[in-house]
């Protein structure tokens, strides 16, 4: 079963490591609890919409992006491809390339 | 501020009344309390990943598809387009317009 809170969990710390931002600066700042923080970020708790939206100001991202990127990430999971049929060829295979790294 | 439970609970009645269902048979096929879903929708509890894979899967919809929708609409309220930028115009307008009548 695919659950949301472990991909939101991801994508937030993989955002916070991306902009070099510790738990306790991103905690601090969205005035969240640094141990709640952390337990959302492993996907063991999840995060209440008014928690997302502090966090996501806190890391200076909108929360549609980080929604997309969840999207992303379970469509890869679910055995979706996560690109547009109207993309071109190359870019497609530049996006496999992409996901093969991960 | 977006709460992304209301935006959630949106996109699952949207997805439910485009299939002609009713929140009791969703509700039940998904084993979830007929009130809470109606809660859920409403955007007045947060559903859990747990349900929200039981809902989806109830839906016949990938979870992946639900979570790019709601996506999609925050885009909207934050002010972003949800349109990426690769899109040739012609879609753009069309995206618009179909923006226009919701």
């Amino acid at each position: 079963m695919v659950l949301v809170r472990q991909e939101i969990g991801d994508v937030l710390r993989d955002f916070r490591l991306q902009k070099g931002r510790t738990l306790r600066q991103v905690a601090s700042k969205a005035s969240v609890a640094l141990g709640y923080l952390s337990e959302v970020e492993r996907g063991q708790k999840e995060a209440s919409s008014e928690i997302l939206a502090s966090v996501a100001e806190a890391l200076d991202t909108p929360i549609s992006v980080i929604m997309h990127e969840v999207g992303d990430r379970i469509a890869v999971l679910e055995g979706l491809s996560a690109v547009p049929d109207s993309l071109p060829d190359e870019l497609v295979a530049e996006f496999d390339a992409d996901m093969m790294v991960r």
